[in-house]
């Protein structure tokens, strides 16, 4: 059978085209998982909507970061790549970059803070990447991380302010799209830094140019509602949320497309969050994170926006540390 | 389009045939769902086993007692059915009978321990299931809705000591066996009552005869192992164990079922239920009962028996405390 090449893709100079984020997916399809869309009826009843759920907590490394992350590798030559792939970070992304590399046999140099979970720190290492540790702020995990890069030649790859990375982050809404069995009236996905919720903007705006688009956010960590209302960037002023993955600002990058593309973000309070978390895993029977509650939340708080209508939901990840669950006793 | 009628299904009176479980599937089609079949990298490299899970943590009220609840009430007549279904049970027998009487808009009437969970009584009365409260002991349960039954003349639906909820169980391994792509040398379940191991026994042996049939048990009630050893049936000593669903002894029926067709059972220790269950959790982001996860701990304790073979494992239901979790702090 004949089988197209899929060539090389280029790294990318500005936001994604709809050409563009159909070649990147052709891609990086043999390195992810095409999650499922599910549906729960007893959800649909309590929400008056009929919801989709793009189940990315199903993605490879349990969490959408790895669209990103191996889309961004992909476009490095061989002699870039024999360098290595490096990143700071604590969460999904560390081992989304762990992960493309060891897809890749390429090594991955992963700074992550001092104080990260143990077990996300096994889980990096346990895809062969090297570790090395920081201090806690920002300043620390960037200069520890350009001593590395110094050192080997390794390529950075940011977590969102990278338009191959928001590419990768594309190819998630552009499937739910595709295997959703009806023309959606809105999607929805959480935003933190901003690259899945601006990948969503472009391919909802591509492939479902009717679709509304909306974003979902913590209270507590609300730059890009602050930065929507006020049309320039803003940066949060607390990181207390139980939403982990939300807790980064928008970059000038992500910023730009989701201003002009969303249709309305939306806050929720600590205890939406849990409360809709809580809805999922005990009516679906699936592991998400705090982070990807968000969306319901919403749902179920603006009723009167979503009640009646098709909403796609993006679920971002399932990676939760099982000891320390915020489902307290009676 | 021509479709062929079902017929209304008569009562069992003998374990069933194969065309009988065949019939019973399609009369019972439309109400429960046909649950998915999901593999996981990363637990086939741990165990050195090929898994095959079938998920009925995702059948409706989260627990494969749907098939046989909605199979045996399928046989009553149109009268017996006015006057309802009932049972004693406090865990998702009691949830499946509420829900099939529900679907048949007919009442039911459920006995349940005063000492059973809060959210397992209003999950049942969610239905519309009319409970009744009894002391915790067996007698009190069976007296409880003897009286009940006279009152009202409802039809007592046994959890498992019955052909039809048997046949009804079978339906699960058949599923399993038919969308799994490759021939399975093993299918592996929980034995409590039996019902389901029966049902697991005779659509194993009628559809994939050349697989072995194995059950996994915890040692704390491990009825099934001894009556197996010693050609009688023997009863638990104990009901300590974190596997709710597996306290019950197996009954006539099902031990005539299991010991005629199993291959093996096998027990396996508290611990070493948790560490599976909490396995399935992290790396398949599913929530699954202790329950079921017996059967994935038989096989990373006998790995000997299960390396290297085709395996189907079924994970049983999901209806878990999410307040009462059995992952502790480090």
């Amino acid at each position: 059978m004949f089988k197209p090449t899929i060539m090389q893709p280029s790294p990318l100079t500005a936001a994604p085209t709809i050409a563009q984020i159909q070649q990147r997916h052709e891609a990086i399809v043999s390195y992810i998982h095409r999650t499922p869309v599910l549906t729960a009826q007893s959800i649909n009843d309590i929400s008056g909507a009929e919801l989709y759920f793009k189940c990315e907590n199903f993605q490879k490394i349990g969490a959408f970061k790895m669209r990103g992350g191996i889309s961004a590798a992909l476009t490095l030559s061989k002699e870039e790549l024999a360098k290595g792939i490096a990143t700071h970070s604590s969460g999904n992304h560390a081992q989304a970059i762990a992960m493309s590399a060891k897809l890749l046999g390429v090594p991955a140099y992963i700074v992550m803070p001092n104080n990260s979970p143990k077990v996300k720190v096994k889980a990096v290492e346990g895809y062969g990447a090297q570790v090395t540790f920081s201090e806690s702020t920002q300043a620390s995990r960037e200069s520890t991380l350009e001593k590395i890069i110094a050192a080997n030649g390794a390529h950075f790859i940011h977590p969102y302010d990278n338009y191959d990375v928001i590419c990768g982050q594309a190819t998630c809404a552009k499937e739910l799209i595709e295997d959703v069995p009806t023309i959606l009236d809105a999607i929805i996905a959480p935003i933190g830094g901003g690259g899945l919720m601006s990948g969503t903007c472009l391919s909802t705006t591509y492939f479902s140019p009717q679709t509304k688009i909306y974003g979902g956010e913590p209270k507590a960590v609300d730059d890009a509602f602050r930065s929507l209302q006020s049309g320039t960037l803003q940066q949060n002023k607390t990181t207390n949320t139980i939403a982990d993955g939300l807790k980064t600002n928008l970059s000038d990058k992500t910023f730009s497309i989701i201003k002009d593309h969303l249709t309305e973000a939306f806050t929720v309070e600590e205890e939406e969050i849990v409360a809709a978390m809580r809805l999922i895993w005990e009516r679906m029977k699936i592991i998400i994170e705090p982070s990807c509650a968000v969306p319901l939340a919403v749902i179920l708080k603006h009723r009167k926006v979503f009640e009646g209508k098709r909403v796609g939901v993006i679920l971002t990840g399932g990676n939760v540390d099982l000891e320390q669950l915020p489902f307290t006793k009676n």
